[in-house]
């Protein structure tokens, strides 16, 4: 196992983080990921760590920089499935993960990109009945 | 890592086998998963294997297996993402996998899965109707 597999699910990517990461695994997958976002004009990243016991902030930047990548290239993420003693460690490093959204589980989260994604089109739809 | 996260999606379970699957691997996702149908009462059991480059016999049993526990539990199977030369290993091994409906990535199987469901109940209506 050398690549976490992206799953396309409409207009989002669904990736289920199930091993340990390390730096090298960590790397494929923002390139995959970002590869991924731009092929299919994805509006919308969901990444499941609801099998992650540990996280340490190796992780939790590897997090924040995907989330600043999709950003960028105009996906919005969703962290869903976090375990209550991941969300304490992570506060107690001192990583409260800005700019990420989460959820409890992959059904609220796909909720609230496509909520997200609705909100986006709404506003184009504005900015062009304005313009 | 030893156990394979079942993701929760509406109706549907869905799950991602990521790692190479060995006896007690298998099992506790046979246990999980037939737990899972029974709590959630779900209809339908997504598979995703993208990432398995090689799946032997061992896999392939696992895969009938957990199909054929998910239908006398009343709920519909599908196999997503098989990878070109593991549909040639199966087959050239004698396992065309009777029983499991396969889709070729998740859009497609959450369709296949939600016309099973939504036949179902349409199935049920005409009986209510009858009756």
């Amino acid at each position: 196992m050398d690549r976490i597999p992206i799953l396309k699910f409409g207009d989002c990517l669904l990736v289920t983080i199930q091993v340990d990461m390390h730096d090298e695994l960590a790397m494929s997958l923002q390139e995959d990921l970002t590869a991924q976002i731009a092929k299919y004009a994805s509006r919308g990243v969901l990444i499941d760590i609801s099998s992650l016991e540990i996280v340490d902030s190796f992780i939790g930047r590897m997090l924040a920089n995907i989330a600043a990548m999709s950003r960028v290239l105009d996906a919005q993420t969703v962290l869903t499935g976090m375990q209550p003693a991941v969300a304490i460690t992570l506060v107690e490093l001192g990583m409260s993960l800005p700019g990420i959204k989460t959820a409890l589980n992959i059904e609220r989260g796909m909720e609230l990109l496509k909520e997200y994604v609705k909100q986006e089109v709404d506003a184009e739809d504005v900015d062009d009945t304005e313009s």
